[in-house]
């Protein structure tokens, strides 16, 4: 009886899970590798860092997954390296020999060579990134609410989302849902509404990969909901109470204490490690560029795929960084491994573009199914559907699909709990919050015994 | 027309919001200060720990259920002292001016002077240490996983539980549910029934609040669980890798790699400032000594609640840190000072004790409601309908009735994700870890291709 092959697979995400379940039953002996014990999907990151949705919402622990699948280990590790001649995965403390190897690792925020600026204005990635930008938000209504200078309190209300395309899009129309929505009644001395959501863009338009039509709509449900989108300008720097962008109209600051990054994603680092160690090709976002069958040019036993991969699509073009790529491609790669089981030459890969969605808020949402564009109501449902469906596991889409209708029914955001050490805001050079500037001293017309007495 | 009294409120745990929630309508101005935006329902936060609900589903936050109340505001805040001849209460980054007072900052881990014990065995106060918990509860299985030595692996397998009351009871019986259930499917190299859990307690018997049979039942459901109780140890270290243990056969060590302290409370340091502030007594453990209508000796607008006030109970025994003391409390406050602006002379605290509970595991827990003691599966039920009745809001309450109809029917628990940096364990001088070496080899029977690969 011969040997199973040993199959790793490095990353547990859309394209590495979906291939490791496709293999079920297959003759292979496998190991996946992550640093993480859970898939997470990221689609609705952005409900995590809008409070809508716990963490535990949207992760799928791997070993729960995959435990009926006797033939798959599941080893929780560190990738630092790759030996392909020696055919070893190289881990921060070990090492994993394969016979074939499919690496899923994924994609990182990209802040363009300026890596100072993840400090002020945090990605959309991971889960940590998500509940930080989370208390950020929240964070910031509170501040604002103690904030007696005027100036500074409108920087506290001001929000600037870098980068218009499904990631900023949906994050800013959520944040302008908690502005005008959720905590609405819940603060006395500002008037949430009164937050300013920006929207910033390089490319004339937001929604760049939307056909034009679709970016127009999705441009005036922003408008809508009190988002101002400015597309067209870049930003040139950020710091921890703003940004400068270059506009056709020359440099211009924006005062915010409030920035999130959704404006680039790459590789994550270990794309070029496979490269180097490869001698294989990467683009410029650190993708490795890889045959039509989505091995590595001159290797027949190394699979890259998702967002790792650079795989040609339609007239040339490289295939996005989506989930339903990275889906389709980790089902390719177990159809392929075993077709060479039985013998047979495995086809290319074609990917299958279904369409893509976007939502920006209640009600609304773009859909591009090719020949039909839909928008308003009707892409919101479809977006609800598919991002249910795809969801891993019976216990979360149940949770997600409770929350969803709790929040669509009340407006609340259950999960908005701001974790982590509070920043208390310490204004050098500014006044001390007296009583004199406490909540309602705007608002109410009554004389206070307050005012009586001196700070 | 009058200006209404200024009433601050110091914390939003039980006592506090309980207190704010009970002065609904009534004619005062009230501002709630807390560090933190939401209250916690600190009973739940051991199943945060143990990964069967997320942090949200445990969490309210306070302007969410205080934003009908119009004469109530929030501030986010951290409280660094209190000035009581001014009559203000003084935050890292400002004031509040009060007329009446109350402090309910609540209860922290205590360590009994041994500060250095709290990076290895956190304690179950707070939702970032039952992050934290749950972090390593899950990765030391992880790490097991990976581990080819013997001794190394058997530690990983080892979790130490510092303190058998309810906490530490609650806790324990959570970690055997998860090595022997959630997990039990999960892992190749290892079998998770084989973790040993040991709960450490320096009084003679586990739950010593309890009546004598009911901590009798407890350690038998206790053994059922495969939790190994040892009473009448005292721990005298704690280190990365394991604690020493204070026995009547002498001094004993442990080899353990995950600690969880659940040993002591002591009242938040906040308590002392007020005392010193006031002139006032506190007790060993830091809480502040109250009249009969828990104002603070010589302060007849200063109250002090919940787990940070020494109350006298019957018979001269100070009441215990609970929750519905500290509600009781609340209320009483509330009552106290309406009665108060009717011209009424209130009437002194007295507690209602309707009964303690504590569960150990699916199914069982103890219930001690005066002469009727209950345990298993009626208790748990007792349990289970008090906790999902006592959680604040509805959207909770539904969450964690599904979530935990779901762990009971599937075992599984969902929210167990480990979050966080991935600490791999670094072995120093160990042999890394090889093909040769992983999953399966122990129990695979067909002699393997790899074993032929040399290191």
């Amino acid at each position: 009886m011969s040997q199973p092959q040993r199959v790793v697979i490095v990353g547990g995400g859309f394209a590495g899970l979906t291939c490791a379940r496709s293999l079920n039953g297959a003759g292979f002996d496998i190991k996946l590798v992550d640093r993480r014990n859970f898939h997470l999907f990221q689609p609705l990151l952005y409900q995590v860092a809008s409070g809508g949705l716990s963490p535990g919402d949207i992760t799928a622990p791997l070993r729960s997954v995959l435990r009926e699948q006797k033939n798959i280990q599941v080893l929780m590790g560190e990738v630092t390296g790759f030996d392909p001649a020696g055919q070893r995965v190289l881990l921060a403390d070990g090492e994993i020999s394969y016979d074939i190897l499919i690496v899923a690792a994924g994609a990182e925020s990209h802040y363009f060579g300026n890596t100072g600026w993840e400090a002020y204005a945090p990605g959309l990635k991971t889960i940590e990134e998500a509940t930080e930008i989370r208390r950020r938000i929240f964070e910031a209504f509170e501040h604002a609410e103690r904030e007696p200078d005027e100036t500074m309190r409108r920087a506290w209300l001001r929000f600037v989302v870098v980068g218009a395309g499904p990631t900023g899009v949906e994050l800013a129309g959520a944040i302008s849902e908690i502005a005008r929505d959720t905590l609405r009644e819940d603060f006395r001395s500002i008037r949430t509404e009164e937050a300013e959501i920006l929207l910033l863009e390089g490319e004339p338009r937001v929604l760049p990969p939307f056909p034009p039509d679709l970016s127009e709509r999705a441009e005036r449900a922003l408008i809508g909901l009190g988002v101002r989108a400015r597309t067209g300008v870049r930003v040139t720097s950020i710091d921890e109470c703003g940004v400068v962008m270059n506009t056709p109209a020359g440099e211009q600051r924006i005062e915010a204490r409030t920035i999130i990054w959704a404006a680039g994603v790459r590789a994550n680092g270990l794309g070029r490690t496979l490269a180097e160690a490869l001698g294989a090709e990467t683009d410029r976002g650190g993708r490795v560029l890889v045959n039509p069958d989505l091995t590595v040019p001159g290797h027949q036993n190394l699979f890259v795929i998702g967002d790792l991969a650079h795989a040609t699509g339609p007239g040339g073009r490289p295939l996005p960084g989506v989930a339903p790529v990275a889906m389709q491609q980790g089902r390719y790669v177990a159809r392929n491994l075993k077709a060479r089981l039985e013998g047979c030459a495995p086809s290319d890969f074609h990917y299958a573009d279904k369409g893509t969605l976007a939502t920006i808020g209640r009600n609304a949402a773009v859909a591009d199914f090719g020949r039909i564009h839909l928008d308003g109501f009707i892409a919101w449902l479809a977006w609800l559907f598919v991002h249910l469906l795809y969801v891993v596991g019976f216990r979360n889409r149940l949770l997600v699909a409770l929350q969803w209708g709790f929040q669509y029914l009340t407006f609340n955001r259950g999960a908005r709990l701001i974790t982590g050490i509070f920043h208390p805001a310490r204004p050098e050079g500014r006044p001390a919050l007296t009583t004199a500037r406490l909540a309602g001293e705007a608002a109410a017309s009554s004389t206070r015994a307050d005012a009586t007495r001196s700070d």
